[in-house]
């Protein structure tokens, strides 16, 4: 299984299919072939690992699969079928397949006299598959929102002015992580206000490999000239506010991250609308003061409706702190 | 010296003095005496440890003191003369006085002849005055403000609810600096909305030895019954709303730090006045939204004018965390 999870890190990190590693090990143990999943529109990693054997090869067969084998006709026929018309005796997996459409492969191999076991290695699969296990049980992008401010809560000062309120380590932190996602989601308000290229970039400024899409979400339109229509990706632009119709539409297209870098409109919005996922705040030591708040209205009345949340994780950024925190 | 510092470490740690320990050495390197100060009104470390030795005994001894001797006739006379009247031959001292009215001991000490040699340890025992120190510097009390805030800034839900925002290992560790300090400092707004009694507790609800003098500025009037009237201490009301002169009268007072613990109106006015030598933030991990932050206006309108802090400390405290800066 620890194979099968290093050839899953083979596949592409973002996109809307999950990272799959496969293994064909025979009676014997002896390793007869190996496959992974190299993202939407390609073979599943176990019918990879099944291609690369001459018909009947896998017959009596372990296919050791760090995914439950899907039950589910997509672009390529249910992984499932497959393993069942190779012939193969026994399936060990690490996770479920929490999908809707997808899951059950694991009843079907049974319901064919194949040997099924699995939580094998599930820990640490889990933890791989996070984001996209996150997104399959939500049924939605997973939702990350992110924002800077000050130590007094403030995004800007009194007149609007923040540029560079937390420092370069901050900043690139936020960089690394935007280009682990499949989009970055702003408002209107804050693509008019700041002209953002909405790029993943490395310290120097130049592009990271990973260039989630540009989305824009609002009513208002944005200049012919604005920088983010210079994304290598096409921008899209989502007019509706409509949070949960947005994430639906993303989900369709294939977003199973969503990185919500404000502003605070949208993020008091998200926050309100009980669909974020994870916080990502980073704090600046300075005072500010004044009414340009990182997050404004959220729906909370009194003490028992606060919104609580549980730590994660925090670290010191050059002069800022990062902290990151879920939804209790 | 590392003596001296133990022994000026028996000394009260509240108070308007320093603590101060001193060793009297013959020219062998025995300890002939050892003295400190047991504060306000009593003998300084110098002079104590004299006192302890028959006239004549101090005759070309050598004395290690942590503060520069002092050259101050207050309730006590000056300990440089003592010092030079005993036939003192040598004094070695960590720290030089800041003070404007006692400083100047040296000088004094090398007119008569005397060896007089400062800066031993010097660091170690500016840390372990430092409060002191900082209160001689600025002629006022050191400030430490303190808030306790949700993530996004607010000290209370929008209908004012905000009971228990911060787990108890944020509160226990407030009370342990409270009972540090040497007044705890209220605005009138905090004292009628919440009634609070201004002591410093332990876990379990006791006082705890260090009872800091409950201070509350502003000209509304607090109610006979109000629960800070049945404070250890008598409390004291300041009607003025300038902080300066509050100051002031609580350093003739003999606060030499004092401990702000709001609201936000008054942690705001401190804040706008330049008068915070070190911010205590505790962060709940909770979303709270709405009007009542924990810092209003600062005067603070453009970016550049943004109040920088330094993080001198941070740390988990249960779920929360603590944030100690200072400003830059
Ligand atoms: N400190 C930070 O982390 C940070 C991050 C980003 C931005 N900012 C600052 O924030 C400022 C912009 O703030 P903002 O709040 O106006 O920008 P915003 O949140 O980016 O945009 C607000 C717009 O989002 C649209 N929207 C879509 N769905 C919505 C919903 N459900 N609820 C509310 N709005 C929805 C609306 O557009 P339409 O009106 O067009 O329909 C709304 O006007 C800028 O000055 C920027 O510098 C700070
Ligand atoms: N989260 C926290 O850490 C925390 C801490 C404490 C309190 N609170 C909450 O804060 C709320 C009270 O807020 P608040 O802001 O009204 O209380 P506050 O800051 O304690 O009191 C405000 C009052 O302070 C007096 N004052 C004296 N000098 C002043 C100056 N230079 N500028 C302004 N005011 C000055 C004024 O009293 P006069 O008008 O009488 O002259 C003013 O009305 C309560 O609900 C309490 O629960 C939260």
């Amino acid at each position: 299984m620890r194979r099968a999870l290093e050839l899953a890190a083979n596949g592409p990190a973002t996109g809307p299919n999950p990272r799959v590693g496969c293994v064909i090990l025979a009676a014997s143990g002896e390793v007869l072939a190996e496959g992974w999943h190299r993202g939407a529109g390609t073979m599943h990693a176990e019918v990879d690992a099944l291609s690369r054997l001459p018909g009947g090869g896998a017959r009596g067969a372990t296919a050791v699969v760090t995914l439950e084998p899907c039950n589910h006709t997509g672009r390529t026929g249910p992984c499932a079928l497959a393993l069942i018309e190779a012939g193969i005796a026994r399936v060990v997996y690490a996770v479920s397949d929490p999908g809707h459409e997808s899951s059950g492969g694991a009843g079907r191999l049974r319901a064919h006299g194949i040997d099924v076991l699995g939580g094998l290695l599930e820990a640490e699969v889990s933890d791989f598959l996070a984001d996209w296990l996150a997104a399959a049980r939500l049924g939605r992008p997973f939702v990350t929102l992110k924002w800077a401010s000050s130590l007094d809560g403030r995004a800007a000062a009194a007149d609007g002015t923040s540029r560079w309120i937390t420092g370069p380590e901050a900043r690139q932190d936020v960089h690394r992580r935007r280009s682990a996602a499949d989009a970055i989601i702003v408002g209107t308000g804050t693509a008019l206000a700041d002209d953002p290229s909405l790029t993943a970039r490395d310290a120097a400024g130049a592009l990271l490999p990973g260039q989630p899409m540009p989305v824009v979400i609002g009513r208002r339109s944005i200049p012919s000239d604005a920088a983010l229509r210079s994304h290598p990706r096409p921008p899209l632009f989502l007019p509706g506010h409509n949070l949960r119709a947005v994430l639906a539409d993303l989900h369709g297209r294939g977003i199973r991250h969503a990185f919500i870098e404000g502003g605070p409109r949208l993020a008091s919005a998200f926050v309100a609308a009980g669909l974020v996922d994870e916080y990502l705040v980073y704090l600046a030591p300075t005072l500010l003061g004044g009414g340009n708040l990182a997050l404004g209205e959220i729906g909370v009345t009194g003490i028992d409706g606060q919104r609580r949340l549980t730590i994660e994780h925090y670290d010191r950024l050059g002069d800022d702190l990062l902290v990151v925190a879920r939804p209790r």
